[in-house]
Order: structure tokens, then C-alpha cells, then sequence
């Protein structure tokens, strides 16, 4: 792994890392998330749940379980960089006040600039519906689809400056099917992810991610 | 599948299809199919084995069983595209006096020509070491390790006038361990090939594979 990523510290049970989720939609990955972490003793906690979209339906499944939880839209009456940056200025107040240690994109849809990248590279993951490198950005089944791949699949990887192009920490195949549409190939990749991210959560907090 | 692929027959064990095996190597492929060929009743058979090289072990397995096999190598007195033109007249001289149906490409490291594909588009497979379209080229190993994927695998595609291009056939994912090398990687994907290439063939020789 490169040298500039700073990798969190290695949590227990009694002491688990403080995470915060960043979503755009429904949090179906949220949830999963939050049901493995009441499911059994685990080295993480979910203990802020961020949106950048009011209407975020996922923010409900953290009011459920009195978690901690605020939308942060983008501002109305700023533009462009100037926008993004107070925008990412809130969310970095909020992380900072709610002592987060990692940070989890679970289908948060907007591009973080480099600078808030390089405040938590190591410490910033994603999932992508994916094998990256294969089909990056934001329409991987539809691009899979039309590739007529019969293998596609899941990645999490470290956030860097670029556009799903950070370290690989771990892969999960899943088929393509004759007939499948973007919409039955990201329910089966889903199902694959709700796995998959707790799992990676687990290494990291426990040390057993490497360089 | 785009218009100018054209099928083989659907063949029967009773008059299976005739495969043309195209090999450079130890025909580690070629052995693994020819032993699924005699392993029960199929709807294809090996009629014929070529190598470019005269040096190729492969050719052995073929001998071994009584089936037609020959080098092809390329000229020593011509150059250029004059040279792959008459290598590949050569070779196709060969498939039609033997009444070749499908062209089975299994290791064979030269790329054919325009010409020679369209003589035998929808009736020409190759299979490849990735998850196409990622990896293509020559050292699609040495470029998963690099990348650090977690999963590859391998491609059964059809060949069309480009390298690692033609339609997707079929595809199974292979993990790719901590510690991995060219060798060890490329020795689990070969195990995973050699079940997946005659399968392919089965699925082709009865008509399971529509456009």
C-alpha cells in the first residue's frame, strides 16, 4: 500500500472505532451495516450517520436505533468549489465533534475534493458495484450489462484523490444473468455488498488490513 | 451478438462438431478437453491439433491419442504480413482438408489476421486468463497482481479482428491470494479454464449459445 495512507488504529469490542456513514438514498447498506453491529461484539460502532440529501430515506434506519444521524445538503447560495468546500467544511465539523475515527461511503454520491481526501486517506472507504478497475463511476451494472460480462461483482477500496481508483482491499464476484437489467444485477450485487462491507470493516478495525 | 457472427451447426454425438485445436505451448488446454472428449459422448470432437511451433510439448497429447496434429511454423525466407499470410494460408489449408468446422484457439500466442477471422467469425474461440474486458494482452496475470484485484479469472470469448474484443461467451471469477505470482495465479486460473472451455464447447456444438 502507498505510504500516504494512515490506517486507523486497532479497535476492540470495549473500545470499537467510531464510524461515520456518509449516504445519498435509501441506506439499504446502512442497515445491513447497523444489524451486523447489534448483531454480535464487534470492534466498530456506527456512531454518526451523515446525508448530504434531506430526503435520504436511509437516515431512518439510524433514527431507529437512536443513532446519531443529520443532512447535510449543499448550500442554496453557493456555487461550485466554493460550494463544495462549506459543504465538506460541515461534514468535517460534524466528524470532528462526534470524535470519528473512519469514515464509510455506503452509496454516498458526491465526489469528495482532495483536500478532504487527504485529511482521512486510510481512514475513508467505499464499495463500488464493481470488480474495479473494471467499470468505474457512477452506472457500473449498466456499463457491466452492456459489456456483456458474464462475471461482475463488489469492491471496497481506500478513497484517493481520483474516481474509484484507491487501493483494493477486497472483491466479491457475482453473475451476470441471461436477462438481467441493472436493476436485478444491483439487487444480486447488493445482497453480495450487505456481506461484504461489515466483514472489511472487521480487518480494518482489527488490524488485518496490511500495507 | 452483432450480425456478422456465424454459428456452427448444432452437431450431435453421432456426427459431432470437427474442432481445429491452434496451440504455441504445453497444450495443458488441448489435454484437459481431449480427456473430457473421451470421457463420455460429446457433440464436438478434436479432428485436428496445429501448433506455430514445432517445439510445442503439446502436440504430444495429441499423438498420444492418434489424433491428426502438425507444426505450422511461420517462414524463415518471408517477412512481415507477407509471412503471417502465408502462415495462415498454410493454416488454412489444413482445417479445410480436414473438414474443420470451429477453430479452438487453447495458449496460442499469435494474433490472426482480419482476414483469416472473417473466414471464420462465430466459429472462432479463444480463451483468456481475466475477466475481460479487463486485462487484455499478453500478461493478464502480471497486470491483476499489479492492480492488486482480489478476484480475476477467466473468458471464453468469440475472436473478432481485435485482441481480447470479440463477444463475451462465458466467464467463471478466480480469487487472487495474498502472496500471489505470475505462476501460482496463472496455475489456479488454468485449473478453473480447463473445466470451463469444454463446457463452453458442449454449449456452442448443441446450439445453447443464441446470438
Amino acid at each position: 500500500m502507498s505510504g500516504d495512507y494512515l490506517l486507523p488504529r486497532i479497535a476492540s469490542p470495549e473500545d470499537p472505532l467510531r464510524l461515520a456513514v456518509l449516504i445519498s438514498g435509501g441506506g439499504s447498506g446502512l442497515r445491513a451495516l447497523l444489524r451486523y453491529q447489534s448483531d454480535g461484539p464487534r470492534n466498530h460502532v456506527t456512531s454518526l450517520v451523515i446525508s448530504d440529501l434531506k430526503s435520504a430515506g436511509g437516515l431512518s434506519h439510524a433514527s431507529d436505533l437512536e443513532i446519531h444521524n443529520l443532512a447535510i445538503p449543499l448550500s442554496q447560495d453557493l456555487k461550485g468549489l466554493e460550494r463544495r468546500k462549506e459543504h465538506e467544511d460541515r461534514i468535517m465539523e460534524a466528524l470532528v465533534s462526534n470524535d470519528i475515527e473512519m469514515v464509510v461511503l455506503s452509496g454516498y454520491m458526491r465526489i469528495l475534493t482532495p483536500t478532504f481526501v487527504a485529511e482521512w486517506k486510510g481512514r475513508l472507504v467505499n464499495i463500488h458495484p464493481s470488480l474495479l478497475p473494471e467499470f468505474p463511476g457512477a452506472h457500473a451494472q449498466r456499463d457491466a450489462i452492456n459489456a456483456r460480462v458474464k462475471v461482475s461483482g463488489c469492491t471496497v477500496h481506500f478513497v484517493d484523490e481520483g474516481v474509484d481508483t484507491g487501493t483494493i482491499i477486497e472483491q466479491r464476484s457475482v453473475p451476470v444473468l441471461p436477462g438481467d437489467t441493472v436493476e436485478t444485477l444491483t439487487q444480486r450485487i447488493k445482497a453480495v455488498e450487505h456481506e461484504l462491507y461489515p466483514k472489511v470493516l472487521d480487518d480494518i478495525s482489527s488490524g488485518r488490513i496490511s500495507t
